[in-house]
């Protein structure tokens, strides 16, 4: 690499989450100081930032701004769906050159990596010096060879905390409306769906008392026939679903069963469209939540680990990068014994691009034990610190 | 009253709220200790609790318990929402003569201090010595005579929080979804519609950029006209919709508009309705978010002013009871001046039962506004301390 600094440009792709300012963090507080590194450069909506020129001095904002940043959800550069075409990747590399970009660190999921890969090897081939490190990011966890994703454990405590809410809610009212069914994101992958089991902590009888999946087939009669069986014991029933989840010929339930007769889709997604027909087939009435992006942008609910290794991951990008690797995704890498700890690694791009992990058979369960204790285990720390104690009444029956 | 102590009984009713554990609370721990007072029952599920003898001796439940059920949303009791019918009234007074209760605490909306002023009155007429006050509580803080009601600041912080986090995570991608649509409760009263102006703290161009409210008729066509003209000025449009939105021949939006040709009511709210209708009519991409139930029962955005107010309601209610006040319930009177500062009052139930109060016109704006700034003075304080601070970039374009 030329012996001058070069200036490393970075930006944000894909769904935000609740700490995905973190890891552009971590990249310009690890880059400044650097002699390697001229100035941070931020592309504004990812990479449409840099096909329209759309860039930023992140070099030049205040410490405080940064450190506020830490807390803000969200991302503050702008995303992008962007799908590359066309000339794109040739008009990348030519942006690069015009400002002199000598590193590119991208924070996004399996679409972003592919992305940076493609901008890598082109830049190769055309003998434009450059290093392009990924940077992971998904509350969808589902990112190959990382332990778990930057943004999963902060949307893993929201539900956690929504459906242990939940629970309480549904009991105090359950005389009236037993059936309370949650709508959570992860069209493909049921791990934020399996983390609503950390809402119970143990305490028997707890919400959610089923849990959906998409790696599981389900159907409507099968879930509603679940439903009508845990009301029975528990007198009530909260429900967590994945917005993904379908039937044994792989079609979504909420778009292959929702359309009526009429052939009209349904609004409202799976949580709707179950809750509706729980009260049409079983009488029992049925209330449904739809948090939607509140699940990856809440404030409140910032898992403290998660935003830590969020900040790591940018972090360790840069120093990857300055190292002299190239084509690199930073991972999360967990070490083995009781005590949770990780260290950050390194895998080509080309593993993570464009593919895809599923919850592994040995998390997943029936949907009332919803999630092994494997799962259990392997969750637990990414959310933070436990949930906020709650108190329960001993009920003492009174003397007559 | 009769010299030898008597019992106080109290239950909890309608919709839960974040904090009505805490006015529990206030009773059990002010009725500890007063000569004039046996023990604390409770009566689990509201007025059912009584009319099935399902009662507690809260009197024994642990210091521990108490102060833990202070950080507990939902009712601990369970709640009801059983209609007084026959001689459910008489069997209420036997009940309460059997277990020597003296003292009846109720917590809840208009529809609870009804029942509680006919027991009441009942009791007068049977020569039976009982002392009814009632204690406020509900999220919709449409109670007739008190400045506030216990429940509303909490539920307020969590509509201004998730309006907050919103405006950041539309905005990050507001390039492929520009519209976000969050459907908030009250079906008659659009007082915690109007506390999603609370996220805006003062920043231009910062989310709900529309505001609906119960109050104020809309048609469909106008919301979308209004979405359309923010997006064209904004790039994207955040809108805060009370779920009983009306349009001006007074049918609910949802129920009158979301029914098609063949008569199918449209699942999902007013919300789910209105994100497929602006992607229909405008092609500009639409999400909503359902919270529902999670607006009364956010363990994490409890408003630390609302939790503590009603916790001194329910203490005010045994204060009450002891001094010999009966039919009425306790209010919260705002004191004049600058510096937000409440004390407790007392009203006749009869002021109280089944009437609403709606947004006044001083409150209400056009949608782009939202509210006035009266309502955001009025509001602000009941949310507790400002919700954590965000960073923004100061985006300082780069030198070419």
């Amino acid at each position: 690499m030329a012996n001058h600094p070069r200036n490393l440009l970075v930006a944000q792709s894909g769904g935000p989450t609740a700490v995905i300012n973190n890891s552009l963090v971590g990249v310009i507080e690890e880059a400044k100081g650097k002699r390697e590194i001229g100035i941070v450069i931020g592309a504004e909506r990812g990479i449409e930032g840099v096909l329209g020129e759309r860039l930023l001095d992140l070099s030049r904002e205040a410490p405080e701004t940064l450190a506020a940043l830490r807390q803000t959800p969200s991302a503050a550069l702008g995303t992008s769906r962007h799908k590359l075409k066309g000339d794109d990747l040739e008009r990348i590399v030519d942006v690069f050159r015009k400002y002199d970009v000598g590193y590119f660190c991208y924070i996004g999921g399996n679409d972003s990596m592919d992305t940076a890969d493609r901008i890598g090897a082109l830049a190769l081939e055309r003998g434009y010096d450059l290093r392009v490190i990924g940077i992971p990011k998904t509350v969808d966890n589902d990112l190959m060879e990382t332990d778990h994703c930057p943004g999963y454990g902060s949307a893993a405590r929201f539900v956690a905390s929504t459906l242990r809410d939940a629970g309480l809610d549904t009991e105090a009212g359950a005389a009236s409306t037993p059936v309370k069914i949650i709508e959570i994101m992860g069209r493909h992958a049921g791990w934020l769906t399996a983390a609503s089991v950390l809402a119970r902590e143990g305490r028997a009888g707890a919400a959610p008392h089923l849990v959906y999946v998409p790696e599981r087939p389900v159907t409507v009669d099968g879930i509603l026939a679940d439903i009508e069986r845990v009301v029975r014991r528990l007198g009530m029933a909260v429900v967590a679903v994945s917005e993904g989840i379908r039937d044994p010929e792989g079609h979504f339930l909420a778009a292959s069963t929702a359309i009526d007769a009429f052939g009209h889709q349904q609004l409202g997604g799976v949580s709707a469209y179950l809750a509706d027909q729980v009260t049409r087939a079983t009488g029992l009435k049925a209330r449904f939540e739809k948090p939607d992006t509140m699940q990856r942008a809440s404030t409140c609910l910032i898992s403290s680990t998660d935003a830590q290794e969020a900040y790591e991951v940018g972090a360790a990008a840069v120093r990857a990068a300055v190292a002299g690797e190239t084509g690199q995704m930073v991972t999360l890498v967990r070490e083995p014994g009781p005590e949770y700890r990780v260290h950050t690694g390194l895998v080509p791009l080309s593993w993570v691009a464009n593919r895809e992990r599923h919850l592994p058979e040995a998390y997943m369960a029936d949907p009332e034990e919803g999630a092994t204790e494997a799962f259990l285990a392997y969750a637990r720390p990414l959310i933070g610190p436990p949930l906020p104690a709650h108190g329960r009444l001993a009920r003492y029956p009174l003397a007559r």
